[in-house]
C-alpha cells in the first residue's frame, strides 16, 4: 500500500486540455461532474434516460450531456461511474462507444470482479474506488466537494497502463481526494470487513428490535425508547438496499469470510455473558475502546 | 405504557420548598445538579471522595456538597445517580442517612434487579431511568440541558407510592425530559435490544475489523479505508467499558434473549448470502430501510 495526501502533482499532466467522460449522473458521477467543472475541466457525461439526462442539464452536471453514446468521443478520460451491476455487465453500445486511447477508469466498490471484466476490454483500463458517499441516490444527489479528503483507492495490476495509472492520481488530486494504491483482493476483504459486512450486522439489529405485530404494547416502547446509539448503530443498515445488496453479491466470498470472522467475535462476547465472566467482558471492552481511535 | 411531553403539571406539587438530593455527581447527578439549580431548587450532594467534593464545588454541581451522609437531612426527595454495581449494593451508611419520609429514585439502566433491591429497603422507593447519555462520565461531565426531550422513564409497582412517583415525575418535568412510565420487565427488555446487546454487537465489530499483529499492511489498509460508516455503527461498542460490562451484568437474562434473536436474524442474512439468494437479501435490507425511521 502506498499513499499520498493532497494535491500533490502527478509526474505526468494527462489530463491537460482533454475532456473528461462520465458514464452515470448520480452521487458519485453527478458530484466528480461539478468538482471537475470547478477546477475548470471540460466534463462529457452518458446517460440511460432522456428524463435523467433534463434533470442534470439543469443541475449542471457537465457541460454536454446526452444518452447517446457518442458524447464521450474526444475524452481522454472516462470514469464510468455505474452501480457495479452494469458495470460487470456493460452495454455492448457503451463499450463500442470508449475510444481506444483514453483512460477508462471506474467507482465500484469491489475491485477484484472489476478487474477481471474489464482488463482484457479495455487496454488502458485502471480499477479504482472513490471512497464518498451520502444516503442519496440518483440524479438529485451530487454534491461539490464530495470526495475532499477521502480515498481515492487505485488497484493496479502488472498491466496497467503507469501512464494511465498516473492520469487517475491526477483525477483523484483535482477533486482533493486522498490517493492511494494497494492490490484488488486486499482492497475487496477491507471493503468487506468495514463497509460491506457491517451492513449486514446494522440490519439484523434494526431486524432483532423489531417485535412485529404479535407485541405491539413493547414494540412502541422499544421504538420510544431508541437513543442515538441506536440510530448510529442501525443506520448503515437502513441504508440503500440495491446497494447493500450489490456490495455483498459483488464481494460475496470476502464478506463470507467477514461474517465468519465478525459472528465469532460476537460468540466470544456471549459465551462471556453465559458464563458471566464479567472481568473478561470489561477486558474486551477496554481493547474495543483502545481501538476505535485507530479507525477514526 | 403512558407517556406525556413536556414540562405539564403533575397532580402533586411534591417538590416546593423542598431540597433535592443527590448521591453521586457523575454524569447525571451533575447534570441534574445543574439543571435544578438553574430552576430555582436548592440542591444537596453526597461525593464519596473528598477531591470530587473540591471539584464539584468548583463547578457549582450543587450548593451543599459533602462526603458526610448527613448532608441528605432535610431533602424530600433524594436521587441515587450511583453506577448500577454500587446502587444494587448500597453502603450502610448510605442507607442509614436516607430520611424514612423522603421519596427516594434512582437513575440506573436496569429496573427490575433495582426493585427487587430497593423496594424492601425504603417504603417510598420509586425506580427510574433517565435515558440521556453523552460520551463523558465523571465529575467533569455534568452539562446543563442533558435531559430535555430525552425520556425519563418510570417503573411503578403496585407498592409504588402514587405521591412519591408523582415527585419523580415533578423532577422529571423541571429538567423537560418526556415522562413515561411502564413495567420493569418491558423496560428492561426493550432497553436490552436497543441498547446493551447492541453495545456488544458493535464491539464485536471493531474485533472482527482488528486484523492483529500477523497481517500489518491489511491491518493498516482496514484503518485508512474505514469511514464514516464503520465509525456510526462502532461508535456504542468502543465506549465506557464499565458501563457495558455492568449492563450485560445487570441486565442479563434480557441481554442474552436479544442477543439470541440478533444472532438468529444475522444467520439468516448470513444464508441468504451463502446461497445466493439476493432478490431476499434485497427485500430484507428493504424492510430494514423501511423500519428504521420509526426508531428514530
Amino acid at each position: 500500500m502506498t499513499s499520498s495526501q493532497g494535491p500533490s502533482s502527478p509526474a505526468v499532466n494527462a489530463l491537460s486540455g482533454q475532456a473528461v467522460g462520465i458514464v452515470g449522473l448520480g452521487l458519485i458521477g453527478g458530484s466528480l461532474g461539478l468538482d471537475l467543472q470547478a477546477a475548470g475541466v471540460e466534463v462529457r457525461a452518458l446517460v440511460h434516460r432522456d428524463s435523467t439526462a433534463q434533470r442534470a442539464r439543469e443541475r449542471q452536471l457537465a457541460q454536454c450531456i446526452d444518452t447517446d453514446p457518442g458524447v464521450l468521443q474526444g475524452c481522454g478520460l472516462i470514469v464510468l461511474a455505474l452501480p457495479l451491476d452494469r458495470l460487470l455487465d456493460p452495454p455492448a453500445s457503451l463499450l463500442a462507444a470508449l475510444p481506444a486511447d483514453a483512460v477508462i477508469t471506474d467507482v465500484g466498490s469491489v475491485k477484484q470482479p472489476v478487474l477481471e471484466r474489464w482488463e482484457p476490454l479495455h487496454r488502458r483500463f485502471v480499477a479504482s474506488h472513490p471512497m464518498a458517499g451520502t444516503a442519496e441516490a440518483g440524479v438529485e444527489a451530487g454534491i461539490p466537494g464530495l470526495f475532499a479528503g477521502r480515498p481515492w483507492v487505485a488497484t493496479p495490476t502488472p498491466g496497467t497502463d503507469p501512464i494511465a495509472l498516473a492520469a487517475v492520481r491526477e483525477l483523484a488530486a483535482l477533486v482533493q481526494a486522498q490517493w492511494l494504491t494497494c492490490a484488488a483482493p486486499a482492497h475487496d476483504q477491507a471493503v468487506a470487513l468495514i463497509s460491506h459486512m457491517p451492513v449486514l450486522v446494522s440490519a439484523a439489529l434494526l431486524e432483532a428490535a423489531d417485535l412485529g405485530g404479535s407485541a405491539a404494547g413493547a414494540d412502541a416502547l422499544v421504538r420510544q425508547l431508541a437513543s442515538s446509539g441506536f440510530a448510529d448503530t442501525s443506520r448503515i443498515g437502513g441504508g440503500n438496499p440495491e446497494l447493500g445488496t450489490l456490495m455483498a453479491r459483488c464481494n460475496r466470498d470476502a464478506v463470507r469470510e467477514a461474517l465468519r470472522s465478525y459472528r465469532n467475535q460476537l460468540e466470544q462476547l456471549e459465551a462471556l455473558v453465559d458464563q458471566q465472566q464479567w472481568q473478561e467482558l470489561e477486558g474486551r471492552l477496554k481493547h474495543c475502546q483502545a481501538l476505535r481511535p485507530d479507525f477514526l
